[in-house]
């Protein structure tokens, strides 16, 4: 089943029901006016949002609209918890000998809690403050969840991932080492996330989801140019060891969402990466210092998953970073 | 202005106005249904609020009901954002003398974020799920604003500071070495806060508030024994300060919280503490280790800000700590 949000009076705008070649939608009212609604009640509503998408895939049913993924806001618009991981053991490793840093330790993921009161829609401008702030994109996966219980284990948690999505992880990274220094975790280095247009649920996926990972390789062009192209199955923790980890010593609630940190494979030489610090990681092994800059007013970056000729489920993330008004 | 939030069906309770001895109380109904509803449109609603409140105080306004600080929600029962400072420089200061870490870099604000689904009532019992964690309490003020452009600065920050909260930021000290090495911040170490009852605004502290801090008295019982009594005013930077530093890549949505960290006084050996962690840091200074444990299963803690004899504008925080039941 996928899930996607169209705007509407209210910051949530409301939930529709799309088809899986993207084209078509039938409006998720009565059955759940929002996704966060949907999340809160979602054994409650899953047995009939099932059934509208079984009858929007069999035929027109009553209701039917034109879908347009370039329309739709983050599937959620905001929501009360992002907890973003880094999960991909070939970003780690490449940033830290770029860098210099003493490595991290790895037997445990890795998570910051990040802003969550806005996702920014998938065709939306991003507004930053500064050329200067190193702005960077990232391509993740996320998941959201519905209620977990505190102290969930890892096989329990599987069965709550209600839904995956592809998100765009905005870094400022000029930003980043001062507050990576403190040990407080990042906020002015990570501004508003962007979700693609559709979030799906785990069966949608079929065989590239599995062990809690999802199994597709995340294209991603900067202004028009293939940037990298890595599988996102090589987490070395699967989002069920995340969601676990993150509700150790808490209870997550409906509609927390919780991403697997940049993608990247350790043939990055082959596949290129999902953000420009880690090209820039590289280039400073190889040369020693790097040579691509950060992303200037006026670029673009496009992600979108999915095999060459095959589907992309969550439809695309294209936005383009503007300047900021100074508030 | 003193607001609270009543129980009510829903998650977000219901907003009342209360007297400025805390013993009465008239539902701010119809002019907003929540504190959050209040923040989303403060301009429109804070002179009808207020009415109220002049009305309050001058006589029994129909609708009046007696106000029980003990029977209250957190003020703001979820937040959308909860961004908490560390801005006493002696709390850093003796955490590190204590744990032998590298200073922090302290020419700007430390801070990170943190669970704001849920804020714990007052009195409510805290659940936590192993008492080998190292559970502390950290005795806060913070603030609460309405919606604030990225880019603001300090001085125009100030405005959007419309209510001020006293919470109490529980800590579990056992797992925040290993997620404050990482630079990632803290998740598991820092389940959800508690917050005093009422939150006021900033007129209702008169000279108490200046320079966009608390000039008050955190008074701290640990199982009915005073553990400490640190004034609020020794903030490095202002709540102002921290606002803007919030908001230098993000505009900060209305309900955004952001917290003190721990009050603490230069004068700690004199005044006490307000969290378990210094008073161990103290002992480790003195005597090479900690004698003081922390917190046990069944353990009350009590807060509350006002000088002796005087006013205590927020009501009091007074918990007791239980084991959780594993998810």
């Amino acid at each position: 089943m996928k899930l996607a949000t169209l705007p509407a009076p209210g910051p949530d705008g409301r939930l529709v029901i799309v088809s899986r070649d993207l084209t078509r939608a039938v409006p998720a009212q009565p059955i759940a006016a929002t996704l966060q609604d949907a999340l809160d009640r979602w054994a409650e509503v899953e047995p009939a949002l099932r059934r509208s998408a079984d009858a929007l895939e069999a035929g027109s049913p009553e209701g039917e609209i034109p879908f347009d993924p370039a329309a739709a806001l983050a599937p959620l618009p905001r929501a009360w918890q992002w907890l973003d991981g880094s999960a991909y053991p070939s970003h780690g490793a490449l940033m830290q000998k770029a860098l210099g840093h003493e490595p991290i330790e790895t037997d445990r993921p890795l998570m910051y809690q990040g802003l969550s009161h806005q996702f920014l829609a998938p065709t939306e401008d991003v507004a930053l403050p500064n050329e200067g702030d190193g702005i960077d994109f990232e391509g993740e996966f996320g998941v959201i969840t519905d209620a977990v219980p505190m102290g969930v284990s890892a096989p329990a948690a599987r069965g709550h991932i209600r839904l995956i999505v592809q998100i765009n992880d905005w870094s400022l990274r000029a930003l980043a080492p001062a507050e990576f220094r403190t040990g407080f975790g990042f906020v002015q280095a990570k501004p508003a996330c962007s979700m693609a247009p559709v979030a799906v649920t785990p069966d949608d996926l079929g065989e590239d989801w599995r062990d809690a990972r999802v199994h597709l390789p995340l294209h991603v062009w900067w202004n028009g140019e293939l940037f990298g192209r890595p599988d996102g199955g090589a987490m070395a923790f699967g989002f069920d060891e995340l969601v676990a980890h993150a509700a150790r010593t808490r209870g997550l609630c409906a509609g927390t969402v919780i991403g697997s940190g940049t993608v990247s494979n350790e043939t990055y030489r082959e596949v290129g990466s999902t953000c420009i610090a880690e090209r820039r990681g590289l280039e400073t092994v190889d040369h020693g210092a790097p040579t691509t800059s950060f992303m200037r007013f006026g670029d673009t970056v496009r992600m979108q998953a999915g095999r060459p000729g095959g589907a992309h489920p969550f439809g695309r993330i294209d936005q383009r970073v503007v300047g900021a008004n100074p508030g």
